[in-house]
């Protein structure tokens, strides 16, 4: 089930090819990441700040689809793909709805640290609250043995 | 044979973690790319401006290994995994000599097209200069027949 | 007469001090003049791609007065301080309204130009958008006559 | 004294007009900054790190006078315009040497904090050797007395 957030694209994230630059997408999958959360009834910076518990960024990906422009109206999707004990993935769509358009689609995965940068487990009430709602567990069946 | 250019990780790089923001990266590969045309030869910008061959960005990949710093001096490795007619793929290692570590490691494709957005082959030119002490032919033999 | 924007403060837009990059404030004044023209009845996009006029910045200024933090939801308003024929400044305050803070002020003064960047004169009818229920004239007795 | 850093344009610094986006100076003067006080012995990061003292920006102001482009390689003048016991100015300007042109200049105050956003003196030792080979006392003789 996609959470979906609203943005629109700003001067700043243009380059000079009038498109927004590529690096852009991957603040905005933070901004999705940011937005689930607050949707799951908790606020990332609480998590951070009063538990310890940070998402450090593993891996990132991205598939520019369309380019998107300045001022454009976008719908960015965000959805969990996977949660461990110690990582989370989540997958993203940016969207145009103005012309039905796929501007893009990504992926990211975390790894929990606390704020020694150790390796932990993600806290339990975390991850009931991302877990609601979710299809997680049937989304990747085949992954069952795990890699 | 990888292209080396040195950089220093700026303040506004970072962010509340401490260290730095992990879409930087992108903008470093892109850096990466800059210098290694130069390093074969040619401007990326007059590629731009005067040949209207546009490499835009199909998809960016970045896998974080360790934790970059501000201050941190770099080694920003480039170098071109493939190049087809239509198409160019990078691939990056950004390393810090002073404890001798493997900071990330990337791979941007990028796809051919003039001004008005419509995919042409690379200028051969470009390609044959891009092509110089590249062993590209060699590094992915397994590759025909294509997967 | 202010303008009201919303905006929630990015991850990505804080630095190591745990706080937002100051270079921050002068990309949301850019969100502030952008959203400023759209509640005037017109987009700064049409203006640029349309009429070929755009507002380079030639002064920008930003007074810090506390710090800002992720997730923060700020309020940023937007006033034209003056419109002459070939160039506008603009006023910026950005307030957060959970602790009734002023977080910083700005300005920014614009040329107007086209697209070979030569002064030109602000088109009138985006002249008379731009000033609807402005209070301009009143705001700056003291410059007449014209320093 | 100037103090002089050779920084060459980043494409991601670009924006839709073809020019380096204004937000990215105040990148460049904190670059600036940084090299700043390299060149006079010291690491901003060790004056963060080891001794608490952090640099907060109070205000900040450029002036843009002719645009940069992607890869221009420019030059950055750095300066301390004036320090008090509390507080520090630095001034810049931004230089491209290829056709002699002044592409902008610009000025930082600072407030000297611990890490907790209490207001602190500069430590002498970072007083000094940022007063190495300095004219302040010269370059503002009308400011006794104080404004």
């Amino acid at each position: 089930m996609w959470h979906e957030t609203e943005l629109r694209v700003r001067y700043a994230e243009t380059d000079k090819m009038g498109i927004v630059h590529h690096s852009n997408y991957y603040v905005w999958f933070e901004l999705g990441r940011s937005e689930f959360c607050r949707s799951r009834g908790f606020s990332y910076r609480d998590m951070e700040d009063n538990d310890g518990a940070l998402l450090v960024v593993a891996e990132s990906y991205c598939r520019y689809k369309s380019p998107a422009h300045y001022e454009d109206l976008l719908l960015l999707r965000t959805q969990i793909a996977r949660i461990r004990s110690r990582s989370i993935s989540f997958v993203y769509e940016v969207f145009r709805p103005s012309d039905d358009t796929v501007i893009a689609e990504g992926e990211t995965m975390h790894i929990v640290v606390n704020r020694k940068n150790k390796i932990i487990s993600l806290p339990k009430r975390y991850e009931a609250m991302l877990m609601t709602g979710s299809d997680e567990s049937h989304a990747f069946p085949a992954e069952l043995p795990p890699s």
